[in-house]
């Protein structure tokens, strides 16, 4: 049993089904993919519905949020006694503004339901543990209690915007925070850019830093009252495993955000759990995306070097993380600032050109999204007809021949088993082409439509991070303004100039990061989703030629 | 331009576009398949309509009935002079009664819409040619002035069970003409049933007759007023063309069905055009099924060797033809007596075993009937998705990667030629697949699909074959009651007993030639449906294959 908490309108002929907020649907198969359930109303109609519409319950109860305070209830969950695992219970989230217009979609085509909650919320709880399991709801993973993350999720672009509210460089004063700063805070880190063939780029280390992300375990605390999910992370330098929460990684993200933000386009963390999910599929879920946000965080010469990126991989005990978080959170080169630790080898560049390649990337990052944004929509609606009408139809087709055997079989003639035996074997040839058709999207559309979704997760920051320097290009045009009012000096202006030649170098190297990235990217998964095509129909030929192999005509 | 005859209600989700009656849309697609057109309506909704519940119209103008009467106008039609060709009109026709609810459908799973004339139309116009062409209207290929055959249609059972009643010795005393019959017509050719391995079996021929159907050519009479389509059979035996239009072969389903309707299904000639169809693909459509109904008129024995079926394949002049037509007409060897000349050589099967093979037959003809529906509608479902929102969806897959090609080309990287060639490479390549989806259908499950219509047209015929012989075995049971009646001799009790044991053994040889042909037909049509779809996902892999060899990633 589960409750719908968004209304959902099926389209005709996608094998959807439509629901109304507040009705009770049944679960009839959860193991559909790509973010649907299918689900039977009370009407005994079957059909698709997102996912993250439906709210799991147990048996149909409404626990109150009250009736949760008592710690016996608490203990029903994540127990480490079996015998009590199978007493889950999923209460709507109280503190979501979801409406249905914002309901969740998979793959985040529309906008995430959770409203930003104002940074009065932030780091409430940090150090509170207990945060893991709300004491106000039955999540399973909810994880929400470190609110500074609520504020993101599927719309990336706004929770940039929001995030960029934060920068103590930015907020307040822009990119000329930098621009204008007198004096660079010394003995920072160094990052210097050098002129490859493709032009500006990040210094690279000899090798790439990679990690592997395993292994998530149940944990609990508070006997038993207070549970959560811990993963294994291995980094390769020092091949040696640590252990994090969720929450963990959203403290990682946090960070750098603040730090690289305003150079460095920092994907969000995967979403967060919103409402009830299956839990197995939704940890797999998330550990694999967890996996592809550490990958592409390790890949990137810049982030993966930082002093808190290295902490939170190579951290040798809990006294240690402890440190090293307390330092991470005072860190004073964030916004802005991190522009001051840029040293490009290249002379400077005219404003013109620094206005020229801004607004290239702007076009190209933009162009790239709509293009990326395509193949998730067509990705989707062919998710749906694969695992849907498609192999019902094969599966009737299937069911068809072996019928028509069955009735040959009846006739009474003799000699005609050879024609029974292969429509039989026809036709369940037709129904495991059927169940081919269901399960090859898992194999191969989910890595193209994984892929795609990161991409937009990447491509949603850009827009915020091309702002960075587009304010820094009108400060700087307006410098002789300044200069003429005597609000700066005529050196600053000249610094102004060499300080957004720096910020477009940095751009310019991360775009080269970015295409270079893309490139790989784009090349490995068409391989594997071809691969796995080829694979599919090549499959399907031999089952049908074994099948034709049985038909005689003497 | 067309107009809508009959109300169509779109099934969601299959590509369909919803009609009423009276709407004028405009045909977009007319190459489809199966059955369907593409049709615009005048909100710009384009969609599948069945082609027979449109009606193609001639520039959007209403050619009144009177309109037509003019010699001049119909020079218009069929005019051997090229020019004038291009200026078609296609009227609704004036006699039929149809509804919406018995619209005619694609492989006839509704009732056809013709309804029936009545004997008083019958033989009406027989010798003249006239007919070809109603003078009342604009058909191209109405041919339907021989009434006779107006009778029949897409509901077989039900017109047989006219036919029936048109049966000289059936309407007037049913089975017992033949039961009863004191002395039967001497002279006449003997049709001996042997007894071979799989039970009693019709006298083959050492070789079997066979023709072909083709060349089908435009004739016109009258100055051009009257025009016809007149088809060229080329029998085996012979190999000798001789011409027949379709009102011949209707002549001819008329004499055998007169004359052996009793005994063998004789299954009916293609439906008739309706109303307005695309001229060529019709004329196409014709011949493949006329070529299919006299292959297996040929391979019938009792049928090929027939003096009439002879006749139609080998008349040497149309001095010879209107004479052996005449002679047909005459014979009195029809409706049950035929078993009139049965001769078996087994011995006589008691009644018990006589009831008992009729139903076994009965039960087997309505399980197949059902099967063979079943396929039908499958298939049919099938045909839908294959030539509409599949292919969409896959050329919607391939525009998505080639747009992505096109914004990484303007990326301004270097170096990403390959990823881009690759990228729209594999974009064309699903843009194929597309066209090949589409294609599909037209090369293997049409053949599927004909080949269980022309099955579920034989079985129409076996309820009233098989009704014959229920009636004369309730007859034979009713014959004790007779004799104590005094209203047949004891002797003759005997004799119906003799008769119902030969009119099974004609029973029998019927079913195990059918059972034989079917074998034959189901392990032929799906060694040919198999192997076109090896073929076609054999192509799909290579060409992805192709287009996977594209990416690298070094």
């Amino acid at each position: 049993m589960a409750q719908v908490l968004y209304d959902f309108t099926a389209e005709p002929g996608n094998n959807e089904l439509t629901v109304k907020e507040g009705e009770t649907v049944t679960i009839t198969n959860q193991n559909i993919g790509g973010g649907w359930i299918e689900a039977q109303n009370s009407r005994g109609e079957v059909g698709l519905v997102p996912e993250d519409y439906i709210e799991v319950r147990e048996c149909g109860d409404d626990f109150s949020i009250s009736s949760l305070s008592h710690p016996a209830l608490f203990s029903l969950f994540w127990n480490t006694d079996p015998s009590g695992g199978s007493n889950n219970n999923w209460a709507s989230n109280p503190e979501g503004t979801q409406t249905g217009k914002n309901a969740p979609d998979p793959w985040g085509s529309h906008g995430h339901p959770q409203a930003y909650q104002g940074p009065g919320a932030e780091d409430d709880e940090w150090d509170d543990d207990w945060d893991d399991m709300k004491s106000t709801g039955g999540y399973v993973e909810s994880e929400s209690g470190d609110s500074g993350a609520m504020q993101r999720g599927g719309a990336h672009a706004t929770s940039m915007k929001i995030s960029l509210n934060k920068f103590p460089g930015f907020s307040k004063s822009g990119p000329e925070l930098y621009l204008l700063c007198k004096q660079f805070a010394k003995g920072k880190d160094k990052l210097p850019i050098y002129t490859g063939e493709v032009g500006p780029v990040w210094s690279y280390p000899e090798s790439q830093l990679d990690c592997i992300v395993a292994d998530p375990k149940k944990g609990s605390k508070m006997y038993g009252l207070k549970s959560y999910i811990e993963y294994q992370i291995t980094p390769s330098n020092t091949n040696r495993p640590v252990n994090h929460r969720y929450k963990h990684f959203d403290w990682l993200y946090e960070r750098l955000l603040d730090k690289f933000g305003s150079a460095i386009p920092i994907p969000s963390l995967p979403d967060k759990q919103v409402t009830g999910r299956f839990e197995e599929e939704f940890i797999k879920m998330r550990m694999e995306r967890l996996q592809g946000w550490m990958t592409r965080m390790c890949r990137h010469p810049v982030v993966s070097s930082s002093e808190v990126f290295q902490l939170f991989l190579t951290y040798k005990d809990e006294k240690d993380w402890k440190m090293g978080k307390r330092k991470a959170e005072k860190d004073e080169t964030v916004g802005v600032m991190i522009f001051s630790t840029i040293e490009p080898e290249a002379p400077d560049l005219d404003l013109i050109e620094v206005e020229q390649k801004c607004d290239q990337f702007s076009r190209f990052t933009k162009a790239m999204d709509d293009g990326v944004k395509e193949i998730l929509t067509v990705g989707h609606e062919h998710w749906k007809r694969c695992t849907g009408p498609l192999p019902k139809e094969y599966q009737r087709i299937g069911k068809a021949f072996q019928n028509l055997s069955t009735v040959f079989t009846s006739s009474g003639y003799q000699g005609e088993s050879t024609l029974t035996d292969a429509l039989t074997a026809a036709g369940k040839t037709y129904e495991d082409i059927a169940q081919m058709v269901a399960e090859q999207p898992k194999k191969d559309l989910h890595f193209l439509m994984e892929t795609n979704n990161e991409y937009k997760g990447l491509l949603g920051c850009f827009p915020d991070t091309i702002g960075v320097h587009k304010a820094a290009i009108d400060k700087v045009k307006e410098a002789d303004k300044l200069v003429a009012t005597s609000k700066i000096a005529p050196q600053d202006k000249v610094t102004m100039g060499k300080r957004a030649s720096t910020m477009s170098y940095a751009l310019q190297a991360e775009m080269n990061h970015f295409h270079s990235n893309r490139i790989y990217d784009y090349n490995r998964v068409m391989q594997l989703y071809l691969e796995e095509q080829v694979k599919f129909y090549e499959t399907i030929a031999a089952k049908l030629r074994q099948a034709h192999s049985q038909f005689t005509t003497m």
